[in-house]
């Protein structure tokens, strides 16, 4: 599992090693270059430019003593080896989801997102006040890396569907692209659920190859034009209320820089977990707008109860699973996520849910500005 | 108005350009110290905390380069005159809340927060995606200063009161500490507002000068022992929906300083936007629950429908005369502000608050972790 030591003593670690040496005297000069694999397309909305924004910032905070040049998804690898590249050394950074990696350690998605839990916010607090940051190293240490949240969708959206759905039973059976631990509980609930990468998704849903498919929300839907080939779109999931994106950094050669540097890459991913979920939240009501209007899209604000309640009980299922397994770094992740996610709901609910129940109730001002 | 004109012209003048020579030789050994003032208490929860974090980001990611020492309220200049300090020149920054200086433009309060207006995350997507912030800078402009969105309350608590509240006679006449545009809903609710500075209303609600007051939320409540003299506790304000802070920095000083200082201290911001409500969600929860359990703080999640209803009647009146007033810039910012909201809280309400919904209905995990 520890790809790294196991490089380290391999042919391959002469590489390393002479990265190391070759970047040596451009750090003397005070000036050096590292390379960003992510797991997104180039400026794909919100997530691929989320993450050249997180390289363009390293690069501007810096003044070019650090530069970032990043390269998308299969410029120099494939989206799902970004981590590795990290790995093996071939790159210095990884901009991506960490529940790509859960293959790695389940604990791992924890700090992506997981069914009915933590929010974007919810999800900081966790990290940084919380304890979650610590558990998260303690994962990435055995690989050599540290990981930093550096941008989050926000709630996603349910997906796109040939029909509306009345309830559990129309999803018996329904091939259903949707990853991560969110596909496992729709699995449970009787789907069949499928991986692709997001650019096969299309062409899988105009084949009849899947039935249904989820991806992030209107903004980056509509950029792959899933409206054109299925119309029923809902609004919320309930497997993905905050969908985080990480930074991944090699440990050895963060621990290398100088303090400013390191402080340099930690804000410029804190500001961007920020100014993702900015990019979406602005973007998307546009998007589902267009869709709507002239796309003929019909939008269903929730899944029908028995899929909501069915997937509550999966999604817990799911949670005990995890806390029974074997590896005690994820049965630790799992239980300071639950404990801090059962300590901060009840601000979320009673404070910010309230609130926006009342402004959707009262406030009207739709004839004003 | 412009008092940054004023002074360049009056004998101050002379001062600042005093400041500017001493400061050159600093900059070209590449150090140099400026002043944060501050409208805090030092190291307030939260909001004291998030500004001294601001400054040693800065401070940090610049490697002293840029070293940011940091004046709580009433260390060189009271809180409300933190602005007024940096048009002077003796700081070169401010943290505190745009609102406070709404005598100088109404068009500030729409930067902070605004009764039944933007959450948080709304906000930040509005200036950082909506043109928010070019407006702002339009305004900020006016007086020589640049803003930018420095942290953030989350959505506050409604406040503190002698009795449950029954309906909209009880708040007639009733003296309440509540300040900026929220205060002027509750004005227009019948209720007797008066501002006081946070430290002075544990003492006003004591000797009963005060019927009810509100601040910020729990973890701050707290910290000022509110919970001690009153015992009826609202967790959701319609007033305060997010309270933003600002970082006002000199604009002159900030353009001259080389574009990698700039970048820092605009990430700092930003990442602090982030961080500052982290620390809010965290700890709101756990302060809660200790006044509950061991000060007999009774939890009222939301205030009566009269109130609420009123309350949106009152907010859209305030709008409306804001959009009907005589100072153009200020009539831009609210018809941007009011477009972009009614843009964005669709998503909100179809994906945010279905998914919190669902969950606080069907997903109970409290006996887990």
């Amino acid at each position: 599992m520890d790809r790294r030591s196991f490089l380290k003593t391999s042919a391959l670690g002469g590489g390393a090693a002479a990265a190391t040496s070759l970047a040596a005297p451009a750090v003397a000069q005070g000036r050096m270059t590292w390379r960003m694999v992510t797991t997104w397309a180039r400026n794909f909305p919100g997530l691929g430019t989320g993450a050249q924004r997180v390289a363009d910032r390293i690069t501007a905070a810096s003044g070019g003593r650090l530069t970032i040049e990043l390269f998308a998804a299969g410029e120099v690898v494939p989206a799902l080896q970004s981590l590795d590249a990290v790995l093996d050394g071939s790159a210095e950074m990884s901009h991506g989801a960490a529940y790509y990696w859960q293959n790695k350690s389940v604990g791992l998605s924890f700090f992506t997102g997981v069914p009915y839990g933590m929010t974007s916010r919810e999800l900081s607090a966790w990290v940084r006040f919380g304890g979650g940051q610590e558990i998260w190293d303690e994962i990435y240490d055995q690989f050599g890396v540290v990981g930093f949240l550096s941008g989050d969708t926000g709630t996603q959206a349910g997906g796109w569907f040939q029909n509306e759905l009345t309830g559990i039973d129309d999803i018996q059976g329904m091939r259903f692209r949707t990853p991560g631990l969110g596909g496992q509980v729709w699995q449970k609930l009787g789907a069949s659920v499928t991986n692709l990468a997001g650019g096969e998704i299309f062409a899988a849903l105009q084949s009849g190859a899947l039935d249904a498919a989820e991806f992030v929300g209107p903004y980056n839907d509509r950029a792959f034009g899933f409206h054109q080939v299925r119309k029923h779109y809902y609004t919320s999931s309930f497997v993905e209320p905050g969908l985080a994106t990480e930074l991944v950094v090699d440990k050895a050669k963060f621990m290398d820089l100088p303090s400013d540097l390191q402080s340099i890459i930690r804000d410029a991913a804190q500001a961007e977990y920020d100014n993702m979920p900015s990019e979406f939240y602005y973007y998307d009501p546009i998007a589902l707008a267009d869709m709507v209007e002239n796309h003929e899209v019909i939008v269903h604000k929730e899944f029908p109860e028995s899929i909501l309640q069915a997937g509550a009980v999966a999604s817990r299922e799911l949670l005990e699973e995890i806390l029974s397994s074997g590896d005690a770094l994820t049965r630790k992740t799992a239980e300071s996520y639950i404990r801090t996610l059962n300590q901060l709901r009840g601000r979320t609910q009673n404070t910010d849910l309230t609130f926006a129940l009342a402004r959707e109730k009262y406030f009207d001002i739709s004839d004003l500005g």
